[in-house]
């Protein structure tokens, strides 16, 4: 970034929280008010791409922070000084980055506050697949005790093959490493190897995978990665673990996978229509889901509102941000 | 073992298999007649005492081979000529030790050939709660989607005790290295360091772990160990795991510290009463449960049958047993 810091803008000028998935914004109010600046919050829940533009223009804010509610390039037009957009979490997939860029607007994310919920989630998922203990749980539950039945296996006779060894990736790899099984990865941009990984093509990955963790973000060249023609790829009938983005994986692809037996299963933290997921994934007794959570822990929350507030503070001080994700066009 | 080398014993001697919780007994068969011994079979399913002294009698074999059916003293005085009661399995608690040392038997088991299986089925177990994952999916299965009402952690924040640091609790300390948490054990027979582990008392574990997993073997020091006094001691609202066995915990006491807000939950895969355990316990939305799989795998059920029947080969041969658990007197 060669560009100058910018000039502090005036005080008791308003960010713009378009929505806040917990329950208060005390967090991200006293840390903007010691700064001097005033939070606009919209509802908790994020609203439509519509209702946030209507937010925008009502609040005409200098900062918007945003959870999961969409902020296009209309919304990001709108305002007469529009300095930063920063994602309260690590995708960008719901921001007009470009839009930013191009109105000299900061983006920003915390790529990194819930690097050991992800990982951590990633783990949980694979062993309750590989131990069974949410069937057999269900079945104790249901007045059975069948220990012949169960579906379990032993970590270390598996390959784990993780697409995407980024900043969680490299994690879960490393909390791999403790089990013994055989760790290979597939990365489009590889930040240097990683002790006990081996790195391959995403075809020899497909096809010598156990088990499929998906690392990668939601971008244009990895939507419906996981599709008919990757599930065909698999040799080994893996699990699929997706602690990603649901849109990383097609559905209905996903669906004949399981019904054609290419698939163990699969465990899926985010799906393609969630809040409302297509129910015909979702019920199956080969798939575990959780409601989107692998990011979070009380850790977690509490370091994404703090640090993604601070990063407004710092860029309306007139200083560059930490983790800036776009190279903005001079004012 | 200072005992000299016993004479083979005739061939055609016969062999009882006196329960096998899997399918068949190919493995166990044609292993003994591969080395002239002939095997004779019980039901499936462990019977009661008095059932398996019937079978002996009828039997009269010069080695046994349980797995969960109750070898008394009487099934062992029975035999004219009984060389070994070998446990298919690690834990003895179903043999009785000394009546086979006093007539001159020997008492195997099979200690390592689930050490990986259940040190991943503890993990499994510790990240399923950590997670939610059990929890949460059942409610999304439920029609709910509510990430905001998950109570998930980050592991790096915990304290892990391990009650018990033999074969599998190092191996469950290792697996654990990798996420970061702080480990510590209490063992009352150390056998040595582990790199990363802290070892401490029993009070001082009760006092700081966040998650307490019990790998001890069941014997008349351990029986009930969990009961209300170690809960008592109990200060950071653990998760109680128990891979070991269901004697070990007292099902009331962790009632009372469950419904006290004493403990977290518990995630058990062995409880006092299997296979019919109080429902009181395993019903509660608090208690993860798995129907005693923790040891199962193809590969360790495999290695578990092999080895204990070579084990019973061994010992037939006149060779010592690979894995005594008894010092036999003169014959």
């Amino acid at each position: 970034m060669s560009r100058e810091p910018q000039a502090r803008v005036a005080p008791r000028s308003r960010v713009l929280l378009t929505d806040h998935p917990w329950p208060d914004y005390d967090v991200e109010r006293d840390i903007l008010a010691a700064a001097g600046f005033e939070l606009v919050a919209g509802p908790g829940k994020a609203s439509p791409s519509e209702e946030v533009e209507t937010l925008v223009a009502s609040a005409d804010p200098v900062a918007i922070l945003t959870c999961w509610a969409p902020v296009s390039a209309k919304a990001i037009a709108t305002p007469a000084d529009l300095r930063i957009v920063a994602r309260m979490g690590v995708g960008l997939d719901n921001i007009d980055v470009a839009a930013a860029a191009a109105r000299g607007a900061w983006v920003t994310n915390v790529p990194d506050y819930c690097v050991e919920e992800v990982s951590d989630h990633a783990l949980a998922l694979i062993l309750a697949w590989l131990r069974g203990v949410v069937v057999l749980d269900r079945e104790v539950k249901q007045g059975l005790w069948q220990p012949g039945g169960a579906r379990v296996g032993r970590f270390r006779l598996l390959t784990v093959g993780l697409v995407g060894l980024g900043r969680i990736g490299r994690v879960t790899a490393r909390k791999l490493s403790g089990f013994g099984c055989r760790v290979i990865a597939a990365d489009p941009a590889p930040q240097g190897d990683v002790p006990g990984v081996e790195t391959v093509s995403l075809d020899v990955l497909q096809a010598e995978s156990d088990v499929i963790v998906l690392h990668v973000p939601l971008l244009e060249t990895t939507r419906h990665l996981v599709g008919d023609a990757f599930i065909a790829g698999c040799r080994k009938k893996p699990l699929l673990v997706n602690v990603s983005r649901g849109g990383i994986v097609d559905n209905d692809a996903l669906l004949r996978g399981l019904d054609g037996g290419r698939l163990a299963g699969a465990a899926l933290d985010v799906i393609e229509g969630e809040p409302s997921p297509p129910r015909a994934l979702v019920d199956r007794p080969d798939v575990i889901v959780t409601p989107h959570v692998a990011f979070l822990s009380p850790a977690s929350l509490l370091e994404l509102r703090r640090r993604s507030s601070e990063e407004v503070v710092r860029v309306l001080s007139g200083e560059p941000p930490q983790f800036p994700c776009n190279r903005p066009a001079a004012r």
